[in-house]
């Protein structure tokens, strides 16, 4: 069994793995690591898991937390993991990281990354950007020897995968492209704030962060590498009242195509079996059809009229896009078929 | 006082013209009609009016409703209005109708709006096409010598607002138009639905009728009588789980322009007072902010990497974008004060 | 015009009585005071009273706080009023206090409120106590001479409108009453909590406080000064994901009566007009028909198979539950019509 | 494998047990049988099971339909299975239904159910009535021998579970039973209705049904059966804007005991591990820790002040109250583990 650690326990990203990882057949949690709720049980601090996770959590200090484990998984927030995960990969773990802090290759990236979150731009452990892999499986065959891995934002898996077919085929227009996002509120962690307040929330919508948005550097980087061009994406994030979801539209001018070869482009880039299902603009799709699962479901769509191609991407942000991708790439690091502990198609309603 | 019939009762539009009316000075709320409700009281159907509007329905062959008004509120769905309009009309009444029916001036307008759903394209008044106006009074000052207004559709209302500055002006590329659009559930009607079922819609958002939403034929209508041009939009309708209000973000390559000249525009376009009022992207803004009332608030922004437009449109969608609108219509059509019985700010939270 | 000071305007009590004194004939709202937000105008913390409020907020020690007002509503929690009300009632003002501090006559009843809250049960000005009023009109008459006020709690408001006229009756036995109530969010204030955070709580609910609520004690004082007796009731708070509302039902053990007396006597004691409304079981009710309005809406009802007495109690907690009923409570110690700026039937949906 | 047939695939029920046979071990779903949808396929009625069930839905005459299988559930409106159960059983199956129409052992007792809902009290099969099995395995070890059970009630699981102890050690009184029960709108079902159109439901509560709910008729029969004697209670049945979940407060008068005596009473009816969990009043709970699974979760509390039990009782009503429980049900009968495929601690937020 691959012993696990999990650091960042008490957060939506730490129970959310926790939750997965109680069903692997492979993987065992051995450890729970968090800032807060430091003695108390897993249990405790989320009611639901009485009876199938009571381990204490304990603090980064402890001599528990600073064993050695064949992987760590940091659920933590931006210039957390970068602190330590040398460390980790020295007593030979292999590590996933939730944050931007291992997303990008170059300390360039990060800083421009950085810029828009307010944070500090200089990564505090730059010699490890090179060999770093952004896990996204259905764009990357991760390299299985490389043991470092970013595990992407959430809007930005729900736009790359929307647009990574088209950007690749050549089939639109490069500077044309907008991604319009609708985020749930499990998006911003679990951190109480008056935006999210309940009272302020439930009958409420709005856009954020105009001025930009920290996810636009990872999708221009991961398009620009399919097409082997810099571009620019202009991307509007909104919060709308759902727990867990994301809705991209994703707009861009078509060069020549139609609908029928956009969507046979669309399912020969995602081949079935696997976690993006690819249908067109005549079925019926919405974030509910995704929902607790770690699908990505792709409407394919082109307005004749205008010639645009435009693409609704559905995701649960805090699954396909948090603790069920860094599963799948848990995954792929250790050659367990792509969906072990992934199966799930949800509930409804 | 002025005697009005509301048509269509029994409905969101009818019940929110009539929750306005009873605070108007002028204007007295005469007949209630409606198919269904017949014979029921009006706070029967509405508890909440219980001692402000007892009335009793009447269905529209009841002698009550067949007699002389001094204004007709159609509160009815499309190719209700057209049907009796000239007679109201004839028998001297001020006619404002909610739908599609009174909103284009030629029947081929109304044909292709009726094509998008699904609808007889044949106007059944067509007589009465040439002298109907488009009831936004931020765009038209009302003729009141003429008698019959086409209230807006709501999405068209949010994205009219959003662009109809820009256009005129001429800073934006009119074929890179695309509107994103996020409507509350109430925009669907009172009518149950399996879409609107409290288990299918409380944590779920879609898009849908991508193929093509009427609401275009009148948004591109109208910018296009601004700008003395043919133009095609791209539009995207969304339902999100909110009971009021629409959020639309519309896009569009600029021209030459900056964020002040822009904002100079929004603001020289709408003065103060009025109902429109425009922000700067760094204040924070949400439905919340118009939830209850009359109000469209833009944020103007322009994305500065791609050069691009961006106004995110605040409304909510039975005030602004139903009732309060007609409201407003029927002020300039008496030649009242704009905001009588419409100076309410909401209520928070 | 009275010159009214809200001390605590940057929270919901503070907004909910500026909304409705922008409406009100007699007064003006002439200084908001808070701790927060000093230096802000209210309709920066507030954008939807842009253009009706843009007044700045000052700090308790602004000298434009401490001048002498006509009113002074403190909508601050326990233990804020009485710490300066003395002061205020000596410049002349009439006070109004929206926590505990002045809902009871003694300082042992104070103690025994401030003691479930887990607060310094010690009176800060006992002196106050035998002549300050509390504030439920349905009630008692106010003793317009006396110039302090304690508004009674939300829940409180909801259950003893609920028994009152049963209690003053006789027809139930008093060791029985047992009061269930659910409330919305926006009862527990606008400071953000882990409780309230929007996933926590958009399809949740739960019971709290089950030790003992606070509003217990007032709704034992005022049912026992109806029947002249001590009683003890069973009392149990519960969250449930709306925003505003209360929805308490209540049960008693009935001695001789019927649904027919029942109800006759419950309609004599509220007689219309007035903000309390009665109905039988048959007509259907909900939170809705009261939303954003200062009514009570009781369903009174007899389970016959248990000669139980059961009423369902709905206010807006907010309104009759806060703001509302403070305005009710101004009215009439100025002597207004008793609905004076609160004639208003809310919006639906 | 056993061979599964679910009649009434196309409601919330018959979708809930097909997500959870989908991962039993010893189960397979034979047929789907709806009187809707019939032809389309499983996944095309609900996405998210695209590529996990994709059976076509057939029509109750369908061939297929009419086959002989181990197992059939009724997931269908009361008085639907007794039409065909009697052939089901001469076929060899296993029948679990799970509407009221095998609650009962006596057809008097199904016609007092049957009368609260306005429907025909005559029992179509009053023949098979005696062997009958109410399914609830907390309450009763199932016979194996017998192969018709009638699955519970959903407010009737929420309220035996909190009861039964109590009742069964005689610290209550029989006759001060109140159940105030609040339940999330998945409970009425998957057709859309007025009252759970989402905005009418979106903001509101109501209390329903004050003049009797069916559920009654189980819950005195279950009581009566612990104590060996007849006991009515007082009811009340009310509608919260949640999806999934039932929270029950249940009170009663206690006779001699106090909080340590009733907590173990609760613990040693109810051993661990099992799916009824039971906690002291100090431990903070809500429908979240249960939701999307089959357990109950009971707070134990005692109100001291008026010696007055009450217990909190928190299920999913779609799991412990319907296709949950059916599959606890299913493993008793066929001597299972009784958590097969049940393993599950729901996903958080």
């Amino acid at each position: 069994m691959i012993q696990a650690k999990i650091v960042g326990a008490g957060g939506y990203g730490g129970v959310g793995i926790t939750e997965l990882l109680l069903k692997h057949p492979h993987v065992e949690i051995a450890c729970l690591v968090s800032l807060s709720d430091t003695g108390r049980s897993m249990s405790d601090v989320f009611p639901h898991l009485r009876g199938f996770c009571d381990q204490t959590i304990v603090s980064p200090d402890d001599p528990k937390a600073t064993e050695a484990y064949d992987l760590v998984i940091y659920s933590t927030p931006d210039g957390v993991g970068m602190q330590s995960a040398a460390d980790e990969l020295n007593k030979g773990a292999k590590v996933i990281d939730y944050s931007g802090d291992f997303r990008f290759n170059t300390p360039e990236r990060y800083a421009s990354y950085a810029n828009f979150l307010g944070k500090d731009p200089h990564h505090a452990a730059p010699e490890l950007l090179p060999a770093t892999q952004y896990g996204l499986p259905e764009l990357h065959a991760l390299d299985t020897k490389q043991q470092l891995v970013g595990n992407p934002g959430c809007f930005a898996v729900s736009c790359i995968l929307a647009l990574a077919p088209a950007v690749k085929a050549g089939i639109i227009n490069l500077s044309s492209i907008i991604c319009d996002c609708k985020t749930g509120i499990s998006g911003a962690g679990k951190k109480p704030n008056p935006s999210f307040h309940y009272p302020n929330r439930y009958d409420n919508m709005n856009a954020y962060r105009l001025s930009g948005h920290q996810h636009m550097v990872e999708i221009e980087q991961e398009l620009g590498l399919l097409c082997d061009q810099e571009l620019q994406i202009t991307f509007t994030a909104q919060a709308v009242p759902v727990c867990r979801g994301i809705m991209s539209v994703c707009y861009a001018d078509i060069k020549e195509t139609d609908i029928n070869t956009a969507l046979d482009i669309y399912r020969t880039f995602y081949p079935h079996p696997g976690f993006v299902r690819v249908q067109p603009a005549n079925q019926p799709a919405s974030i509910a059809d995704v929902r607790g699962t770690n699908y990505c479901n792709l409407t394919v769509d082109i307005d004749e009229r205008t010639q645009r191609l435009r693409i609704v991407s559905h995701i649960d942000n805090l699954m396909k896009g948090q603790a069920g991708n860094a599963l799948q790439v848990l995954n792929h690091l250790y050659g367990f078929e792509p969906d072990t502990a992934l199966q799930h198609p949800g509930q409804y309603p």
